[in-house]
């Protein structure tokens, strides 16, 4: 099949036609199907099932230092805890909080804090005229719906193959001070599946903020979510660059187990340095006597150590690498050389990331929700849901079965074709 | 023994000199007791271990309605914890969240979000001059602790034997706009273990507040906490009551299974009309994707229903009863009589409320803690940890084994007898 864009418009509305009869047999099988969230399958559920059984009515419920797990107490996270999640976010104990069931609720209450208490010191961001963030884009979009929602202004940073265009962010965080933040997923990114190379986590370090109060948001969500044993990114920790660029205050890590326990019942964390958490805690203290220490416990009973916990997330990577692959294969087959889109090929995380052609993707999207197939909205991974382009589309093929991505994916690519003739006809 | 008052300097001066030897004796004994939190002692949270074995690896994690309990989803709770909370609340299901494990979190989230974004459409409270609370007084410190963090006034109100003092609430309330507020533990308050009466319940549903964003925050932490089983406080329900009244949103409640289940570990919640349900599900869904549905199982499965958790009551009330008997024998043995304290006698709770003579209750609590028992730090009743009268200790007995409550009790009575003492000899 030759490029479309070199295609005769007589061409193209036959093959229309064409697309167009086996568009309406998919409509006819009145299908259900869902890629629209990052969500785990029951397989991978049922890997943490072991979980249950690690803390029984026979239990000790003590921690290695005699709290007992059971009672108040403990504000930042059972030692043990630290070590398990320290050790996967590459920190030391000390520079770690661990959280209740969410990290987007982490970084939510950062803002909030932000909002109502300002930043070591520094006037509160609700007394400010004006407070922006900064977002790559394609990103994650409770991200952006947490700054929308504290009516921060959000201002577009392109992603490259290595991260975020690190010129204009230097250029912007550097000459504006109202500039306090920027979201960021690191690792296996959230929609492309872009891993930071060294040289952008380096800049980020080096970054020279106009405003005192900017923060990185680091949100390491995917940092162990390899799809492959010999064929992994690499992110540099930027919580140690930092210090060794004299920014030790710099950055907010987050992580959680959501994506290698349960969803909504894992554990959450934070990492930062001594000076951040410390004010941190000052604020935590009011909010709350301690999280959830049993759940701490039964998460380190199970995965025993990072050692445990990586040898879990091979399992995990073992039913989600047929998952992307057949996503991508259907990708090459039905789109390669046709010149309608491009998508990322991640090594990691949980989605691929379609570009269509400009103007396309709300059309797509609306296409496969006709045809049964719900896509994440087209728009939903830039701020404001709105995509200048209108071109990205995130693909998530964790949650179905393979038999059902494949289907998804046959009417997905159908769509694209069907988008893309009517745009080359309007055009034409 | 005759009353302290009718003693001569003599008399008194001779009675320190015999009491300052026990004390010596107790000080050489090196103890370390604690009466300062309302914590569970191990006993009571042993009765909970069953919990442990209530979700196994074998277990079905599906709820009711096909929800699979492991993933993602369901921003307000599971219908079933909605059901069991909502039974332990006196509310519908249609009125409960479901939270995650600390109620003293979703209280300062409250408060949080009043002041980013105001309650119902109202002004932003981070953006007004002045925002009040009243605190009935003696009251929970972590309650003061959440007003004063966010910058807002206390205003002290008395505390009646039926309830805060209506009359002033009233008058406060209905004209003055800057008050936003109350804090309330209604049932088996914290510290003195009142219930407010039928009366004072419906003179808060039928309040005229001046603001349009007032709210009642109504912490029901003691609702089903009972000490006896035939000789139990009544709560009217507020929410019913407000509806009845015109009055549907004026209240927020909130409570958890923190002292049934496990303090840190059990499950939060709040109650409130459909109109403040819905706006504060609008602010929940950008902080969170959801609490912990597999806790929330966990605790359906263990306790079944209401009954199921009345009755573990029960064996809460067991353990906790000998402990606030042993609490009231001593101060009946050692103070009655004496004119120079007075103490609550609560029907269920976690705390025994004392006053002492007024100026000595900061000398007791150093006296106390120089002699191995710490108590909660006197004035930490009060907001702003400023008891005006200093006078009033909180006596939390539910962690220490009897032996030490007994121990402990005799060295706060000595310590209120020798302050006392100290304290009119002064004014001879």
């Amino acid at each position: 099949m030759k490029p479309y864009a070199e295609m005769t418009k007589e061409e193209l509305a036959s093959l229309k036609e064409q697309l167009m009869i086996q568009y309406k047999e998919y409509q006819e099988r009145g299908l259900n199907l869902n890629m629209s969230r990052g969500k785990p399958c029951i397989e991978q559920l049922d890997l943490s099932m072991g979980m249950m059984d690690a803390l029984t009515s026979g239990a000790d419920m003590t921690c290695e230092d005699g709290t007992d797990c059971r009672n108040y107490g403990v504000l930042d996270g059972i030692r043990e805890a630290k070590e398990l999640i320290g050790d996967m976010m590459e920190n030391p104990v000390d520079n770690i909080i661990i959280y209740g069931n969410s990290s987007l609720n982490v970084m939510y209450d950062t803002i909030s804090r932000s909002m109502t208490h300002g930043v070591m010191g520094n006037t509160p961001w609700c007394k400010l005229d004006k407070v922006k963030f900064l977002c790559p884009v394609p990103g994650y979009d409770r991200h952006f719906a947490i700054t929308e929602y504290f009516g921060i202004e959000m201002i577009n940073v392109p992603m490259t193959p290595t991260g975020p265009d690190m010129d204009m962010v230097e250029e912007l965080v550097s000459s504006d001070e109202a500039i306090k933040g920027i979201w960021c997923v690191p690792k296996y990114s959230n929609p492309q599946g872009i891993s930071y190379s060294d040289e952008t986590v380096r800049r980020f370090a080096r970054l020279k903020p106009a405003a005192k109060d900017f923060r990185i948001y680091w949100d390491n969500a995917y940092g162990v979510h390899h799809l492959y044993d010999h064929d992994q990114d690499h992110l540099i920790e930027i919580l140690a660059e930092c210090k060794r660029a004299g920014n030790p205050d710099l950055v907010y890590k987050f992580a959680s187990t959501s994506k290698i326990s349960f969803p909504g019942s894992g554990i959450a964390a934070m990492a930062a340095s001594q000076n951040n958490l410390e004010e941190i805690k000052k604020q935590l203290q009011i909010q709350t006597i301690g999280h959830d220490k049993v759940n701490q416990l039964r998460h380190v009973r199970f995965f025993k150590d990072i050692h445990g916990l990586v040898e879990h997330m091979r399992k995990h990577a073992d039913i989600l690498r047929p998952k992307f692959e057949t996503v991508l294969q259907v990708l090459d087959n039905e789109l390669g050389g046709l010149g309608i889109g491009e998508w990322t090929k991640p090594k990691g995380g949980y989605f691929i990331s379609f570009d269509s052609m400009d103007g396309c993707a709300k059309q797509i999207v609306a296409a496969c929700k006709k045809a049964g197939v719900v896509m994440t909205g087209a728009g939903a991974t830039y701020p404001y849901g709105k995509d200048p382009h209108d071109s990205n589309i995130r693909i998530a093929p964790t949650y179905p079965s393979l038999e059902d991505l494949d289907t998804a994916m046959h009417i997905f690519t159908l769509c694209v074709k069907i988008a893309s003739i009517n745009k080359l006809l309007e055009e034409a």
